[in-house]
């Protein structure tokens, strides 16, 4: 009987309408009823990642869109220039090194943002850098990076195209494609979509559409021209997963009736709530200069073990929080504020947090988190 | 997107595992698969109300199983007892007098519990008296009557039966028919149950079952001794609310495997958690002297609208809450405990009172009723 609460970054809380239209029995993806709700997510996702481009649509996890950006853009031994912040910056390099690009890793301290100087600097140094991969923002760390600054240094530069990760970027804070020039966008399904895991989208611009022209390495699943053929029929080139799209439509109706700004708001809300709270709790927060609005990072004390926190949070106390990953394990919580996340599931996550803290044998005055979020979210009302 | 918390004395949230099974394609209810369900929440019940008595299940709310006692039991003219403590206990009242019932109103201030000797006093006064009738929480003012007190005094009495509505008592905490010896015990779906309104439940110990013989009101939906007849067959005398009963095997078990004992534990922590949040804020008690452990009621301060402020926790803040009835309209704010209603959903609605305060005028110290709460919802931890 023990009540759960769902805070992780990803996957995050699913709204209700959602479930339910994907409990609907099962519907065939090749009839006109498919493809009129085909048509109908695939103008909603140009809305969410206002852009004119098409939004490509992919069942696979983020991971697969992450992958067909490189292999639909670039040819074996191209130079690619890896933001790697964290654990899914490394991952952008462990793509590009096996499909053999000769990768340049741009290294930035955990729990610290990429300066966009650094970007400029290597793109000068190595005249021949193709791509600038990078995250919206890490989740790993909870670090936001600046991509509007890199995406002003690279679209100088005709040969050099910026692929943004924006899987908890992506209606979580406003990041326009078209308007500050991203070459390549990829969200998932499972954060700010408010999805469960299974589908992944990703954009390209005209400029990052030329390069696939030349683009000699091997692809077959992750097609984007065959899937850009096919969406234009209203469909996918191969099997979609439909019961997640049946639930796409419900959830972008929900943002498009709520509106990005506001949801946009909200986030950044709920975000500096959080940090109010951690920090008024004396705790040290992981990206104190350049935090995400997808979740906060946060240290656990010393004496605390985190690993055991969070295990005590979610067993115990019902509440799932994320921990860190690699060499963040069991040093630190993530505490999400995206998707169908609302002011007392901070609440939730920020008095919970106390009350373990307090169990662990922390000092800690209970209550006071609370407030400090309290009065950041009450401007919302 | 604004998310929606229900913490109403009545419904109460439906635990998802319910939820899914009450979504299962419709079965019908004269066959092999649907008897041994109710062969098994027949029996479960028990274990529910504490009784080796058949506990008969009605496709109806709550009232119904009220007008079931008064109609299985008595005869017109009878003298019935009625402890008028608030909207349920009139509700008694009314019920005798539609059928005839020479109606003795005991009546109890508002915010007050019944006190044992005056239903003492009441059966010395009036020989005749053949029922007690009763709620064992008064829900509309978050009143406990004394009932173990109570049925001491009748059970001395053949010729008396006491008849509890159990409706947010039952589940809610320990009130075991048997032991106590209540000869009439009701209650609904929609509180401790944790499942939508719809079906109602009555139990009568043999003492009861001899009054039927003799009853001579008019009866037809609410026949007690056929649906006692079908009962043994695993079935109803007319069409039961078969989803509910589906939820209803899937609550069962949940209450089963938590038990009882927990649970009243449980409902009892955050009954006081919640009265002691409420009083750190300055608010007032609508009972202090025998609060129930089914909800809390508070008074709203002076000079706060109750009405308008329940308005804004609705629709503002997402939390629904309940106010008072009748002559506590816009004065009261009631906010439950029990059934799937967990630590954080108290602190939710602590924290909601506080901010929806501090909008309305109402000088709070922000997060100081969550910490009063706190501090008894770790006891749990």
């Amino acid at each position: 009987m023990k009540k759960k609460y769902l805070l992780s970054p990803g996957p995050t809380p699913v709204p209700e309408a959602a479930l339910l239209t994907m409990a609907y029995p099962m519907m065939h993806h090749r009839t006109p009823q498919f493809s009129a709700i085909f048509a109908e997510v695939k103008e909603d996702l140009k809305y969410l990642f206002q852009t004119k481009n098409d939004v490509l649509i992919l069942a696979s996890s983020g991971t697969g869109a992450m992958e067909s950006a490189v292999v639909n853009i670039f040819s074996p031994g191209d130079h690619a220039l890896v933001v790697n912040g964290g654990k899914f910056g490394e991952r952008w390099g462990k793509i590009c090194e096996s499909y053999g690009l000769k990768t340049i890793w741009l290294n930035v301290e955990w729990g610290r943002a990429v300066k966009s100087e650094a970007i400029e600097d290597a793109l000068n140094k190595d005249r021949e850098i193709k791509g600038v991969f990078i995250q919206g923002n890490e989740t790993s760390t909870a670090v936001s990076h600046p991509v509007r600054e890199i995406a002003e240094i690279v679209r100088q530069r005709d040969n050099t195209l910026l692929i943004v990760d924006g899987i908890t970027a992506v209606g979580v804070y406003d990041i326009p494609m078209d308007k500050w020039g991203i070459d390549v966008l990829i969200t998932g399904s499972q954060k700010a979509l408010m999805l469960p895991p299974g589908l992944s989208f990703i954009s390209l611009n005209d400029k990052a559409w030329k390069f696939n022209e030349t683009a000699r390495l091997p692809r077959f699943y992750f097609d984007l021209k065959k899937e850009r053929k096919n969406l234009k029929d209203n469909t996918t080139a191969y099997t979609p997963a439909a019961s997640l799209i049946i639930g796409l439509r419900e959830v972008l109706k929900i943002i498009k009736s709520e509106g990005l700004e506001k949801i946009f708001k909200k986030n950044e809300r709920m975000a500096r709530a959080t940090r109010n709270a951690m920090t008024s709790l004396g705790l040290r927060l992981l990206a104190p200069e350049a935090p995400a609005e997808c979740a906060t990072g946060v240290y656990t004390p010393e004496g605390v073990d985190g690993g055991k926190l969070l295990k005590s949070l979610r067993d115990e106390f019902g509440v799932t929080l994320a921990g860190g990953q690699d060499q963040l394990k069991g040093k630190i919580l993530r505490i999400a504020h995206m998707g169908y996340i609302d002011t007392f599931d901070i609440i939730t996550a920020v008095a919970s947090i106390e009350m373990a803290l307090r169990k662990f044998g922390y000092k800690v005055e209970l209550g006071r988190g609370v407030a400090a979020a309290q009065e950041v979210l009450l401007e919302g009302y």
